[in-house]
């Protein structure tokens, strides 16, 4: 498979050592907007540099990873379904649901596999958790707890473009959620506050919050985010069903634990998201490329990318109006 | 101190056992409207049985502990007041908030100690917990999560007469959110489903069930319960702060871990209430005597046992109505 | 059944608080060389003060506790034997073998029921483990591993009348190895040194050791032992067998644990053994009244205390020798 | 830095994979016994197949790596150093230390860097204990304890050549002592059986063993190792000194824990020597690279390996024998 990729900031660079580790599959082509990084993505990795038109038009290549900002997204998405390209698209996919749904028709249109990028759903241990539950081994599902605390918080100029915690950050606990619920949430209600940073209430966002959700047949969600954890990145996720507890942990950074009067001390977790995630973006990618060979639809799918974006509106939503949000009636 | 003892059930006992590991103090009496557990319960400690109505006028008695049904509490408390008696009363003290407010004038207007039951105040991991945080050990608290799953679910007669999950079990979760939080919550929001027994629904309850709260600062606190867990009796909280995090864990049966082909596997949690909360009965009933011998304002007070039933009014009209409930305007 | 006690010292009020505890069985006399500590421990419990010689030769006593100094076992076993009382004794039972040997003589031709004071034998994980052993449900037992510390050394003076640190503390790790390997130990090797307090070395003794045992059939089993443990009373045993590893672990004061930038920090583990084996204490002294009641020989016996000095002896002997002490052969 | 390897084999390739990760180094030349082998890793790496005499000559080539059976290495390092390159030799050197010691002068008359391959040495965690060993982060070491068990034993005919246990499993962790102690043991005592396949003890050799070593100034060390374990690749090690504890645990497969009715479950541990010490071989290579560039003596040393062997030896004299050995008159 021939690889092009669009955006060769951070994630673009995860996206590209994940290619690399792949069999037979070629990066091809990177692009972006600025051409320093395109260079230096270009000479670490082989590939050529392209402009964007360039590398959307191209005949050489068979799919388009995208990681350029998400403002771009609905107009690339436009142009690579029209040429027939698989699409992995960096998420959010748009900040607009209403736009989303013009991708989904426009790549429909196209019936080109289109792949959401929720890399969390490719972690190794949330892969085990999520199939355990699939194959029935906790029963009926009743409780799904997520805590989820970045290290430090972002810049204020990356807050004001976020579109808010509800969507930046939490769109990753909303997405598994569904993927460990089974079920749609039919009512979401959200509480926030500027906790670690006073100042992001003026700036019309929180950095501390939780949200409620429930499905039709009754199972229950708690999410709770903060953009502040003094003991590294932490990401757990407990799921709570008829037949008992399965929970992720952290990944702590070594397997020391050392005792003295102080009691018994273990090291911190890990705290960078590319490292604690560094499995899940290889798999992620491994599993966009075997879909796309082997014509089964990617998952998480655009549907999946439009879902998560709709909870992130409603739980933003029910923050700003202190009021639940009902879902089902959307 | 001289005690008498109201109601000799299963927590008539449980007191009956910690009065007895206490210093120059003397069960004096007990009493309940059956006979026979009462002669039980006088056999086993050397108290002596009286009627109810004998025991609250009894002259050699300085305190009482009250652990008879709820209903009764209103006309006990008031009798108790009114004959100058210190007062220890079972949680939930009435399952009316405005004739708690009554409880509340006459045990003022009679100017003795009153303590509310919420034995969880004691646990000796709790009491750590709440410690480290009033001394400031994590800084500023920014969200409580509470996990709380009974082993089985009551009968349906229990559920019936309990005044539903909010009310009977997740006050405890609810008193200690304020014990941690240190504020008062000005929103409540809860949902709840029969799911562990579909049953329970037509008796109007709920057996697995969320909230999610905030105070005027922005604190955040989420507490679940559910009436089942395989697992033994799950009782966990955890207070994530500006400094760092703390949490207690449940209490394994053993300290034993097994390795073998299926994993490592540690012990079930403590499964029976009373096992696991054995320390924290005996300390609250020690904390009641030393605060009435020394003049000090038992905790927790009166009010304590008012604000949790407003909070569990208020969860039971969150869950039954969908929405949110607010709680600065009560 | 009526029990008297022997040596009204630190070990003589736990079992005197374990004998209360225990239903149908009054402690009617308790006599020391010194009269204070008598006469405290009378004022606490009721019992009466008796000379150890009028205690002894009591005709309403069925059983005696021994918790007097060593060098007194000896004599008042005889005594009691003599007279035909169930003992109880603390252990060890003499520093000599051979003097044990004269006890196990003079207590079997008098018939009656002896229990050497192993404990840790009572611990109920360490039970557990042992049962789960002799259930097979590890296999055959291929490995164990005791790790057992102090917090912190003895006083010079009792480590000069002690025996030594492999009779007085390692004794009870070496009663814990035949407990778990079902079979004797053929060879012993002990390595030792004075590291905590290098003044303990000019008094003829170590405060760091170790051993190596292995059995007839092959099983082995290491012992570490140290006079030091910054974190607490440390207490571990790992037995690893054919079909996998059971470790009990150390008791820690709280279950809270809490994150920071230095990671991740548990509770010390409880640092005194009369809180860290008060279950066991109490379990011991049930267990000894149980088997004199049904006629059972208590567990561990005499011949156990026996053993478990050899083995001390033979430790003390390879130390000191720099040479393996072959046991097959003694 | 070019590099030649020669060994084709499983670990051969495992370097070859750990060169790959390496900036400015390039895997030139590969070369085995066997044609297969050395094809198959020259396709994967785009090195040249040599035949060994031919690389040893190559002028192309600055370092070697040597992955070739042990009884080849003792002409590969006399005929590389005569030739003046840098060599990395996988343990054990040779199995006599006689011969190992005429592998040093030959290396040291050709003043050529050489690293013997004890890559657990590189293990992070590993690393991060020696680290705060050395730094005082535990004060004096008291009491080195190391459990190591593999998942399954190797076949009978890999035991016939492998030295036996000692020389061939345990020297890890006996230079893995060295490393932590800081001291040269002065004497050992070992003992083992044939535990896990009773016709190991036909071949000469056992499957579970002990060894208890002591240094000079006391520090004591006690390794235990088996050739089965049902949870995976047990790698266990804890240093005890005068400020505290410090344990490296197990790499466990996931973070998951499971609750139900039989208790609390992790995941077991990583099975496979070369998954769980993938880092620890991808440090190693990058050391020697490094010591290699900047002219530092590349540690593990030569002399590292000749003192395990030494260790090793005297292990297996004590098994047989019977005998502690002393260490200090060798």
């Amino acid at each position: 498979m021939r690889i092009g990729l669009l955006g060769c900031g951070r994630i673009g660079g995860v996206h590209a050592d994940s290619i690399a580790l792949l069999r037979e599959v070629t990066l091809v082509a990177v692009a972006d907007a600025f051409d320093a990084p395109a260079q230096t993505l270009a000479a670490r990795t082989g590939a050529e540099v392209r402009s964007i038109d360039a590398l959307v038009a191209s005949d050489d290549i068979d799919a388009v990873v995208i990681g350029t900002p998400t403002d771009t997204h609905y107009d690339l998405i436009h142009g690579l379904a029209a040429r027939g390209k698989a699409i992995f698209c960096e998420k959010p996919i748009d900040m607009s649901a209403d736009r989303i749904r013009d991708c989904i028709r426009a790549v429909e249109a196209a019936g080109m596999p289109f792949m959401t990028g929720f890399n969390r759903r490719f972690d190794p241990n949330f892969q085990e958790l999520q199939k355990t539950i699939r194959d029935g081994g906790l029963g009926n599902v009743e409780i799904v707890t997520i805590l989820s605390r970045d290290p430090s918080p972002p810049p204020h100029a990356y807050v004001r473009s976020s579109g808010g915690l509800f969507r930046d950050m939490m769109i990753h606990d909303l997405d598994m959620a569904r993927f460990l619920l089974g079920e749609e949430p039919v009512s979401i209600h959200a509480i926030g506050a500027a906790l670690v940073d006073p100042e992001v209430a003026t700036l019309g966002d929180v950095d501390t919050a939780a949200v409620n959700m429930i499905t039709a047949s009754g199972k229950i969600c708690q999410i709770s985010n903060s953009r502040r954890a003094t003991y590294g990145y932490d990401q757990r996720i407990e799921v709570h069903g008829s037949e008992g507890l399965l929970r992720a942990g952290n990944m702590h950074k070594t397997t020391l634990e050392r005792a003295d009067k102080s009691g018994f001390r273990k090291s911190p977790v890990e705290d960078f998201f590319l490292q604690r995630y560094q499995a899940a973006y290889a798999a992620e990618m491994a599993a966009f490329v075997d879909s796309v060979r082997e014509g089964r639809p990617p998952q998480p799918s655009i549907h999946d990318g439009l879902q998560a974006q709709i909870l992130a509106d409603a739980a933003t939503e029910s923050w700003q109006s202190g009021q639940v949000v009902r879902l089902d009636t959307l």
